[in-house]
């Protein structure tokens, strides 16, 4: 089996499992206890927030609130920041950020939806068109999850600011933390994380807030996580992302560099008469997205899942819907809607694998197009 | 050591690490991907569902959503179901369902709040006469977490029907699933479970629903759960959390009479000149709360585990209070508030411990006693 759909999901590391494992083991403990387990667990927990910060430049000046996942830490991020005002958001939010904004405007806030280019990154100048003094929140992802376009975000948020300090920035850097080379920078507020995207458990994320800046509780309870979380802590979940955080940021530029590699000559190979290019070349190394011109990309994702290539056709996580939002607000053509395929890679993969699963891509697509005609 | 912070959270099984793990190494996929992987994986999580719901009797008319914790499901079923009309919560609420009301409050709805009896269970009456025609929920934890009275759900459900159909009812089942016999009823709306207290990893949860109840998202996004929890699903954690509820179902009777005699015989053991009981003969085998009079708890449980003894002051939630609302709202003496302490056991006790610990108890406490005097 080629596993290419690593933007989807990664398998975990056995590497972060092993170093997580004491927590299933000897450091069971309730990280809000006052005797010593408790007290060791609790400071295993804050070790592990400050090395995942350390990665992104964050130690100084922002804090990390561990979270369940990064919708999670999407909805947090969403609805406790913003009261009254308007929303500004890239047309290219996955849809933790989206539906939380369709969510806000049933609830009367108005929502401004930024226009993307063709390859998914937002038009900037749009977006900057967008912003007014009234502006509460603007969002806008890192990484493009879908097409693998790479938003420049600590530049858009500068600029945000510069129409409106008061303006609130969050960027979901899911597809981006320890994938690509990034810094936190002071005019960002809010920055979301995803354990399972880098070989840790499903179950994990965390929420990066600028100090100073409020961002409220949004599960209520025993006031863990310094009150802006309640519920136990997943200790496992949290020790697991920060060692697989720590090792994916150990290997990031080689790691970049051959997948890069793989994403190019992957390309290469698929067969140009089948297969139309979405993702741009400045993107993030690790996601290819065709498009397989009048073919339906759910047929082709199972027939290639029969034929031993695991691929997606585009986000996972809104994949009840018969095509994209995202790839048609990039101005892409009807009728390579819904032909979508994403490639996504790890470095767990190989080249060998790259070129197998060229060939077997272009074979299915030549046979389903036999079918259909 | 001996471990007594059962309540707080348990070692997780070896078992249910193991029928999880599969989830670590092969069945990493994300669930909602539609190749083979995918496909299976969220075959899992369904059976895990209906193993869950089956234990209590919920198959046929309940859905089960599968949250990040216990605390997670309080808030869905509290902010998803209360829009206005007032609320009617037990004084015994755990912070999970008591900081959702705190919050509901806040934004201008009527909480009332029932009165305890001194054994830390609801007072029945006073609890209805609180629910009128214009009441949207009541809340009423299954067992108390800090004394472990265990309130008759089922029954109150009932009679808070009598009184307003259309009132809602909910329980905060954490303490009381898998560990005392429970079946739903028709007149529970929602019924809330943390695995963690049970054997599986921290991290995950669930949130009952009666069918025909309207359960609204409380994370949006990608549509994960029927639309109902957005988020890709901890998937190690929803295995673990169905091998261990049907591990604990399965040896729930005689678990309970085992504990049941550690619970008394730790009782009978502990110097009455020292240590008032708190918790009642009828609730839940798994709780003993005490107080040792003029002592402070928070000490006692520090100087218990540098000797080897590891318990709970109450309600680990909710450590940050000098002392416990819960215990002040059950009458007890000013004099006994500071001084509680909550032993909460598991299968994996044994007798031997327990007199050893009784030892310890007494020994600790009495020289505590000489040092203040």
């Amino acid at each position: 089996m080629i596993y290419l759909d690593n933007a989807a999901t990664t398998r975990p590391m056995k590497s972060a499992i092993q170093d997580a494992e004491g927590a299933l083991n000897e450091l069971y403990f309730n990280p809000s206890a006052s005797y010593a387990g408790g007290i060791q667990t609790h400071g295993e927990i804050g070790r592990a927030r400050e090395e995942i910060l350390s990665l992104v430049g964050g130690t100084e000046n922002f804090g990390l609130i561990f979270t369940s996942c990064g919708t999670e830490a999407d909805n947090q991020a969403m609805f406790g920041s913003v009261k009254r005002g308007n929303l500004v958001v890239s047309g290219g939010e996955h849809a933790a950020v989206y539906e939380c904004a369709k969510e806000l405007k049933n609830r009367g806030l108005e929502v401004r939806i930024a226009p993307l280019n063709r390859d998914g990154s937002v038009d900037r100048d749009a977006l900057l068109r967008l912003v007014d003094e009234k502006t509460a929140l603007v969002s806008v992802i890192h990484v493009n999850n879908e097409t693998g376009a790479v938003n420049p975000v600590g530049r858009i948020a500068e600029q945000v600011k510069e129409k409106n300090a008061r303006a609130l920035f969050m960027s979901d850097g899911v597809q981006a933390f320890g994938k690509i080379p990034f810094r936190l920078t002071k005019h960002i507020d809010f920055y979301t994380l995803s354990a399972h995207k880098i070989g840790a458990p499903k179950g994990i994320g965390a929420l990066i807030v600028k100090k100073g800046v409020k961002a409220e509780a949004y599960l209520y309870g025993g006031g863990q996580e310094s009150g802006k979380r309640s519920g136990t802590e997943n200790v496992f979940g949290i020790l697991a992302f920060a060692s697989a955080a720590k090792r994916k940021f150990s290997t990031l530029k080689e790691d970049g560099e051959r997948i890069l590699s793989y994403r190019e000559r992957l390309f290469e190979k698929l067969d140009k008469d089948l297969f139309v290019r979405l993702s741009p070349e400045n993107g993030t190394p690790y996601i290819l997205t065709v498009s397989a011109k009048g073919l339906r990309g759910e047929t082709l994702v199972r027939m290639l899942s029969d034929r031993g290539v695991y691929a997606g056709k585009g986000s996972a996580c809104s994949s009840k819907k018969p095509f994209s939002r995202v790839i048609e607000a990039c101005g892409v053509e009807r009728e390579l809607l819904d032909g979508v395929l994403r490639f996504s890679f790890s470095p767990e993969n190989s080249e060998a694998e790259i070129d197998e699963a060229a060939e077997i891509v272009n074979r299915t697509a030549k046979e389903l197009y036999g079918r259909i005609r």
